[in-house]
């Protein structure tokens, strides 16, 4: 099966099948990110980020010297043409002449889907909108698999903001193609999922809400941590009083699962505490590698190399 | 003909067959802006982008990666060393040292001029003040070759903007280098070519003025749009009183002449309407295409490849 | 001796035989900065520049490149994570994952040596807070050695701001591990060298302070001139009142030993002026290319590649 010229826009477009040759492809990177490699040996990349996500574009550039590559791009619109009033199409338009694959990160939903249909070569959505950022989905499956062997009958639960955060919806669809798979939401009552999006997931797979993560935490697999953004509660007071109870500590982990991991699509701010970096659990900065393979692979899929 | 270690700072600084000699390196370079080459390969171009063009950086670090060299620099003056009181000649004199060839944009008229006087490696101007853009106009005259087969006896409009637009010129410069070819200068009153150029032109092309856009439209091979700007106006009704009449639509190209083509330097905001891209006549997305290519061929040219 | 996956932090850290082995890896980097290599093909560093620096980011990424690497990174803290509430250890350990090798230069003393202790990967020093800034120290030290052959025995003034600089620690060090140096601090009297820190320097090599310039020139091999802040000054009539007499011109240099260099870590506001450029004692800009090797052979060496 051939990936060549695909976009990536959202984890929905692909099929388990698909999906699967991703994490197949990821894992046929790891010794070329150790040694480096020549595979996209005269492709570049261009980094197109109207939105900065340093995180993102460094692990995106790593990928693809890595593979031989180089990379081309601007770290935030400043300065760029769209400050002299041009649209999107234009841009791509452009910048599709300089380039062998596009790496789009956008304020706007629909931005990275309207890329793609522009343009004449693969387009990557890095995260446009609160809209799915199909890489750090793709990441987090592959983290699971890699930690696990399997997805199938995991249990996840995602922890924190699951009203705005964008990670959910795309893991929830991912892990709904793998069997016996279960997923909590725990959250505070105001972060919780909107309903109708928890009907649409529910659909997909089993789903249990809850507000208590210290009850879960015997029963769960992965305990997949988000950062709450104090900034999403009109009254700071309502913050204060819900924080405490998403807050994973060291001593938490204690009424853990045996072989359970701790996962967070970071930066966090306090919602991990460091003690938990040196526990059995923590695989968060491991995260960070995997993602690094799953971006290697998705490069060398899109552009024909493996 | 050799034009290694030359500085490109004006277009007027070459003869015809030196202008010639930078077409057929463009020509030379499109099998290599496809698949990838090594011929610069160790060397380093360092941007000095004073003032930012996102668009103009990305065309010639694409160049430079397409030929297999590599690029440092900084994409507009905040944080480096001009801004703690360091002049122009102390920044060229040490960047020098860390690159082959420099490539400068800046907000002054002379900048680049001062650049290639002081630097021991050839200097490229990206665009300095309203000044010469020489390798927009290049990249301008290779699209008509490319396009026409030949530049003699091609007819030319220029659209908009003439009084600050700094394509104008160096166009003007390039098109009287070749046998019988015409340029004709259509602006709002406001935006004329001011006097003392315009008889300066006038010397070594056939220019004719006017108003109207399309009672010219039958006659010319090239339609060169340029970008009105409101803020040139002092009076806002002044500026919607003339914008529609500079406002290129499709159903205006009904009257175009068969094989005409309409080019701008980009971006545009609304002077050449989005339903004009999908008409035979568009060449303004090719055009970046070559300006890659016009790029591509400076580079390998003073740098000694080709 | 091998000096493979080690920090470089501050000078300090290093014995005389490591200093050593640093500045011959430098001379063997010249022909490589002529000609390019790769000798680091495949490696990737990573500029985490949480304080812009343009000219200290351009001559790693120069270095770097030279040696057949690639550069990846930020150049200013804005818009990166640091700025959601991540702490350093954090970003450190995200990025060790994208990078072989980490160039960190932050406004906190002590961020360095966080990083260094925290990543898995070397990092070098490119400036934190007022403390050392080791590869300016040993570039200073690797030009001397340049210039005269052998460190041993040279008298060298340090002049303008030796409050605030942070140059003049390091090199004062660097020059006690050879014989029979002397160093001359002069400097107008509000931004002499702090009582204790003077003490401290005064154990290892010979110091004597004065006011004026122009009466140690006869002496000195090296005059090291350095930038003299306005803002440092809170009345600005005393600023005026002493600058003059740390302005080295042309005709000063006239008292100078013969063979005697005029360095300076640039840029330079006023404080040498232009009419010494071209004077055969002259070395700032010779400076930056010794720079470049120096960076070049630190790279070379912590990456295990000589």
């Amino acid at each position: 099966m051939s990936l060549e010229g695909r976009d990536i826009i959202s984890i929905r477009d692909f099929t388990k099948a698909e999906l699967e040759r991703m994490l197949s492809a990821a894992d046929l990177m790891e010794p070329l990110a150790k040694r480096g490699s020549e595979i996209l040996k005269g492709k570049i990349m261009a980094t197109l980020f109207f939105e900065p996500s340093t995180r993102t574009r460094l692990s995106f550039e790593s990928a693809m010297n890595r593979l031989g590559g180089s990379s081309i791009g601007f770290a935030e619109p400043g300065g760029t043409s769209v400050q002299k009033g041009e649209n999107l199409t234009d841009t791509i338009k452009v910048v599709e002449n300089y380039a062998d694959v596009l790496v789009v990160r956008h304020p706007l939903e629909g931005a990275s889907r309207l890329a793609g249909e522009v343009a004449n070569v693969p387009v990557i959505n890095a995260g446009s909108g609160s809209e799915e950022h199909p890489t750090q989905a793709i990441l987090d499956i592959y983290t699971m698999k890699r930690e696990f062997g399997s997805i199938d009958g995991l249990k996840v639960a995602m922890v924190g903001d699951l009203r705005y955060g964008r990670t959910v919806h795309s893991l929830a669809y991912a892990l709904s193609l793998y069997k016996n798979t279960k997923l909590f939401l725990i959250s505070p009552e105001l972060l919780r999922m909107r309903r109708e999006v928890l009907e649409d997931i529910g659909k997909n797979i089993e789903v249990e809400e809850g507000r208590d993560l210290k009850k879960i935490l015997p029963e769960v697999d992965v305990i997949y941590m988000t950062r709450i953004q104090k900034e999403r509660f009109a009254d700071p007071a309502e913050y204060e009083s819900v924080k405490g109870s998403y807050r994973l500590t060291r001593a938490d982990l204690k009424e853990a699962k045996e072989g359970a991991i701790v996962m967070h699509p970071l930066p966090r701010v306090d919602e991990v505490d460091y003690d938990v970096d040196s526990t059995v659990h923590a695989r968060y900065f491991k995260q960070v590698w995997y993602g690094l393979l799953v971006r290697m692979g998705l490069l060398a899929l899109v552009l024909g190399a493996v």
